[in-house]
């Protein structure tokens, strides 16, 4: 039989692709992918698709593949399970059908299952590996595990694979794990250390699924690709505000043993919100190609957070929360939960591009909408010389300038990124973004559809599909790091601390949570938009509120005592510094200022920093009452604090300020630097008569003031100005301006606050002129004015 | 006959209020008013109803009037004139007609004209009012000269009332001004100077009519009556920006003698939308009724915006405009005009209260509307949880909020007052303004009337009449003192002289101007948001533009040679810096930036400050290498200069700035105070073997570098790290970096811009190691890297 000639070249270029498909295989290895948990909720939804995903983008590229289904179930009812799910595996779309089954059936002889418990199984599992590599004459490229078991299974696990089921040499091991990662940064470092000791960092893939979906993964090639067009743009002089927000229909039913032990922010905000908050706002590598540098902007971006505090926050719990964890949990009656299940959160960078902008985070269970996004608003900088009604939609720059990367759901129903059509045209791969077709009547964000440059994915892809074709190509940009992790926790482990006793919002849900959870920021703080109506209405034997109260006007030591709530003393304070500083100025063109340091006078601080337009800072002198001796740049500096809290907010010229001298000749506070000496001259040079125009003093419970400590002589008397003295507690070594010094001042003003300072505040009252056992005794302005300041707390206790 | 009781008491109770009328006429006098022009457009448009308007205000409550109506008019032809001008007077609605033709009445008799032309007119006027006070047995109160005549009749005028017409002792006297004031801040002083010799300031009244607009004279007392609800929100924090806007739809025909000679921004910007920013922008007085509090405030308010520079400016010219030049005056068909008849000008306010926020002031002929407002933006900083089809006006905080004093005319028609729903329920004074009607359909500023609290006068007013009543009531807030007036063209000439030569964009007129004339701002630049066509495609012969230019390589000196077009060497720079800034913080935590002072850098230190978001500030130690002696606060003084462009922009710690100490002991730069050798001292505890990571130089026309100067040994050899020296131009004095210590450095950058310096670049590249001759020469780093950043003027002439 002669054969025809396209038969005879049909044969020579099968076996042509077929050499080459072994010779790639040769070239390539053999990879086992070990899949813990697989017959789990989360393997069974998506990771055996992804899985098979894999093997579909990679057949015929040089690989073999083995997959091992793991679990603890018998070895017969996985096997049932497996092959259940392993017949529901799906094709793409455009995939023709019979090419589907074939793959799915090479895909189906390569999966088996197996039970996997004792050290022994792990061994006997390595073994299986090897000899297949054996037998098929295969080189051993890698192995992956999958860890999709609960976090108390890692450690045995891990010890297992460490000792018994490592790849052979020049192969790699990848490990696979999945969130939780610690409940806060310590349950997160030990995790961390104890894995440590079983694998490298670099084996190590742990999974944040939001990395994986697709408009996230987009964020940074986005930025790379429009590098042009974002340049000028991407900062805080053209953007208003980062929004980051997933929103959540459902509830926490049937979930709430989870959920009560993590609440929103260690469920959405620490991990998913987090990680995107970085990919917007780090530092763009030259190469985004780069795991290494992608990774390395990405902890740069972690350090430039600013703390958060309890009032970064806002809290929020749906009403029927409660009732669902006392039924799942079997609780008594009166049993209230304190985990949130809703909260917004204010997050600033102290860094040049970003400083001032808000990035609100934002993620609650039971709200009106199911949908995430991250939204950069830019800056309305325009002004429109027509008449609105005339603005063409892609000309007007003063119609709203967004790029939005719209995660998914929502009234979209897909991920998408949106860039404003006035903002600019945005260059994306248009191999998978496809431009969006027009929906006459959505609008998103204030503007219709139709205002947007929109592109969608070609073929959506499931996020664990992505992330696991990344593991496989180990990219480990799309993974959390240890050193990630741990920065992540290290910023929000305080604020899950401070919150832990707070009491959120109940909202109803859905739609008619209105209003109710708005939230608006001011300056660092965050608080819901409407009060509640419970806190409007007092009920009778509520604690009374600041201001329930006048400032109240007293004597005390024979000077002018004023005391108020804590809130109105600082106001108080802040206006009468003002006034003193506004007739200094009109009198003397200057206004010399002795600040003390510590936590007390920090909401003043703030206060004239933020409050006091009026405020003469150009011609006010800022001297120190006292200063620790460690370099100025310590954290525990006096000037430190003034410097953070107010020197950075207002506009006082440089030359204007006067540091003590505590470190000089790179040692601190040495008498033979004369660093004392030179401040008095430095004060006698400027400050007309040596005398202060305001001395701002504490007083501390054992009745120091300044660095004038009792029992220590230094300062007390004589005529030095300035002095070294020694303070009981650390740090020991202080320079302080010296009693004689504050009693020439024009005006000394005293604050005292807070609950602990009750008892000195009435042992003070009571003695007469003993400095040498309580400084504070011997302030008295020679001609001067002394006044006290005493929120409530501290003078009635 | 007897009369019936009720008879008897109506009687006794008319001569009561005859007798009480008659003793407030005695003890309040007579006020003679003067109208000089009273037959020309303005009286008869508005000044005679605005005194009519006065005399129907004022009637009954105990002074007596007499009304002069004055020209060069014959008088038979004034008396016509005013008969036909009384005629038609009119009086507020809710007057019965009656009433109004008595009252009229009155006022005509009270009325007449006369012809005032020479010095014996005016002292027969005199005379004839003494008579007339004298035969009627009146107290004289006061007299009014409103001065309704061209500025160049002032002078006689203001001559002759001074020297014949002044009332009697203790009656006072006032006299009214109509701008234009002056054309510019020479020749305003010139005036004002000349109506200083012939008046006092209490006696003058200088109108701007804007004033007179009720919303505009509603914006002092809306802010005093809402000072609760204002207090925190009147300020950077809150306030997103202001727009202060005046269009007009008619254009400059018919009035371009005038228009051709004063421009948009003599005829408006000057003087009404000046104002209005000053009562917008102004702190507060605690009593706004006290005028001469207002003018305190206003005048800091002046003294607190920021110069303008030609980049705060737009300017466009309708189209038609030349033409109607060249009829009007005939001119030749080749005449093209520059005045502009649209202006946008970004203003900045360098106070705690502003800083930051853009106020916006536009206005134009040949618009698509005519409107007046000032519009308060306030910033968005809510984030709404729910969908924002959720959202409900006026309890979003994510809707728009705003303030607008609605000036007139617009798609409102009358003057307002808005304030948001959503932002708080304002309190105006209930007899003069009422809630608005709603207007379904009506939009304004993106929101639905109905989103608004609206107000509009119960009785709209004309602004002449309100000013006429301030000028009787001596309120002189609402006039323009000349230290006003001084101010606002010391404000404004700098940017007028700058714009003289610029080329106005043409528009078309009307609606048809689309988004030609939109502009927007960045930093403190302003630009029109469409480039235009024109300027996109340059035509043969055009001059090269930076961008067709690469950055150039080469040798200097044998050393490496940068030259670009100013921008790209600024940028070229600029990032040189940081990257040798990033590198030195990587390996040694630090990095020592030594900067030359002097206007080229500048440039520099902007780019620096707002483009270089990556740059290590927080460990960068900033060094002078060279100052003048003069206090660190004098403009000249380098560190100044340093402080104004660069350190109030970026954080560099306090203790990390190092200026030079030239001012000790309250002298300068005395050798025995040791400056330069504690500058010295500081150099070695601070910076690594002396060797600073960067010394940024220039080089002088003579060749000098630092200060080092030629023929002046000090510091270009020896062991001194920092020296005195003297330089050919003041102040003489400095101090500067030594020629060996800046040898030291790791790298040394000398930038080069100019076509001045083109002879020194020229010379320096021909002459070898001759420091004493050009001290540049002298430049060569021992071990560390030399390189020249020159502009292409500087290097190619």
């Amino acid at each position: 039989m002669k054969l025809p000639g396209w038969w005879k070249m049909l044969v020579v270029a099968m076996c042509m692709a077929l050499l080459a498909c072994l010779q790639a295989q040769e070239l390539q290895g053999h990879v086992s992918i070990i899949l813990l948990g697989a017959t789990g909720d989360l393997a069974k939804k998506y990771l055996w698709q992804g899985l098979f995903q894999l093997y579909l983008d990679e057949v015929g590229k040089g690989y073999s593949f083995s997959f091992h289904g793991a679990a603890l179930t018998s070895t017969k009812q996985g096997q049932e399970f497996i092959a259940k799910v392993l017949e529901s595996l799906s094709c793409p779309e455009d995939m023709a059908p019979g090419r589907c089954a074939e793959l799915r059936g090479q895909f189906q002889q390569l999966s088996q299952y197996r039970h996997l418990r004792t050290s022994e199984d792990y061994m006997a599992l390595s073994k299986d590996i090897e000899a297949q590599l054996q037998h098929k004459g295969l080189q051993e490229a890698g192995r992956i595990f999958y860890f999709s078991v609960p976090p108390f299974a890692y450690a045995d696990i891990a010890r297992n694979i460490n000792s018994s089921c490592r790849p052979g040499p020049g192969a790699w091991l990848r490990v696979v794990l999945e969130k939780p990662f610690g409940h806060d940064r310590l349950s997160a470092q030990q995790l961390a250390t104890e894995l440590g000791s079983f694998f490298q960092e670099k084996e190590m893939y742990r999974v944040d699924h939001y990395l994986g979906k697709q408009a996230v993964a987009q964020i940074l090639p986005f930025r790379d690709q429009n590098r042009k067009a974002l340049d000028g743009l991407w900062n805080r002089h053209h953007v208003e505000r980062v929004e980051i927000i997933m929103k959540e229909t459902v509830d926490a039913e049937g979930r709430t043993s989870f959920y009560e032990e993590y609440g929103v922010i260690r469920d959405v905000l620490q991990n998913h919100l987090t990680e995107v908050l970085t990919l917007v706002a780090m530092e763009l590598p030259h190469n985004i190609s780069s795991s290494e540098a992608v990774l390395r902007h990405k902890l740069q971006a972690f350090r430039a957070l600013r703390g958060l505090q309890k009032g970064s926050a806002v809290l929020g719990q749906y009403q029927a929360y409660s009732e669902q964890v006392r039924r799942e949990q079997r609780k008594p009656d009166s049993f209230r939960s304190l985990t949130p299940t809703f909260a917004g959160i204010l997050v600033h960078m102290d860094n040049l591009r970003w400083e001032g902008v808000p990035f609100l985070l934002m993620s609650g269970k039971a709200l009106d909408e199911r949908v995430g996004y991250v939204r950069i608003l830019f800056r309305n900088q325009a002004y429109c010389a027509q008449n609105e009604k005339r603005w063409v939609a892609d000309q007007s720059q003063c119609l709203p300038r967004q790029i939005v990367f719209y995660i998914g759901h929502g009234e979209l129903g897909s991920p998408a990124v949106l860039v404003s059509r006035n903002l600019f045209r945005p260059s994306l791969p248009s191999k998978s973004w496809k431009e969006v077709e027009g929906r006459p009547r959505l609008h998103l964000f204030g503007r219709p559809l139709s205002d947007y440059y929109a592109y969608s994915p070609v073929r959506e892809q499931d996020a664990y599909s992505v992330l696991i074709s990344h593991i496989f190509h180990g990219r480990k940009d799309s993974f959390i790091t240890t050193e990630n992790l741990l920065a992540s926790w290290v910023f929000w482990t305080p604020l899950l601390d401070s919150l832990a006793h707070e009491v959120p919002r109940l909202y109803p849900g859905g739609a008619e949570n209105g209003h109710l959870l708005d939230f608006e920021f001011s300056g660092t703080q965050l608080r819901f938009s409407q009060q509640q109506l419970e806190q409007l209405v007092p009920g009778p034997g509520s604690a009374p509120k600041p201001s329930d109260f006048q400032v109240l006007q007293a004597k005390y030591r024979e000077s002018p005592l004023i005391s108020a709530w804590p809130e109105e003393l600082i106001a108080k304070l802040a206006e009468d510094i003002e006034a003193t500083a506004v007739r200094a100025v009109q009198r003397f063109g200057e206004f010399h200022l002795a600040l003390s340091g510590g936590s007390s006078p920090v909401p003043l601080f703030e206060q004239l920093a933020t409050r006091h337009y009026g405020f003469p800072w150009a011609h006010t002198h800022l001297w120190l009452v006292d200063e620790r001796c460690v370099p100025l740049r310590d954290p525990e500096s006096n000037f430190q604090g003034l410097q953070a809290h107010l020197l950075q907010h207002v506009r006082v010229p440089h030359y204007n300020v006067h540091p003590m001298p505590v470190h000089l000749h790179q040692r601190l506070c040495a008498e033979e630097d004369r660093g004392a000496q030179m401040y008095a001259s430095e004060i006698s040079a400027l400050v007309t008569n040596s005398s202060f125009d305001l001395v701002l003093l504490g007083m501390g419970m054992d009745g120091h003031t300044a660095s004038l400590f009792p029992q220590s002589p230094a300062g007390l008397e004589g005529t030095q100005l300035v002095v070294l003295t020694r303070s009981p507690s650390k740090p020991h070594e202080r320079m302080s301006l010296s009693l004689p010094l504050i009693n020439r001042a024009h005006k000394v003003a005293v604050l005292v606050m807070g609950r602990m300072k009750r008892e000195i505040t009435m042992l003070v009252s009571r003695v007469g002129h003993e400095p040498k056992k309580w400084p504070i005794s011997g302030v008295l302005p020679s001609s001067g004015q002394l006044v006290w300041y005493m929120d409530y707390e501290a003078f009635l206790g």
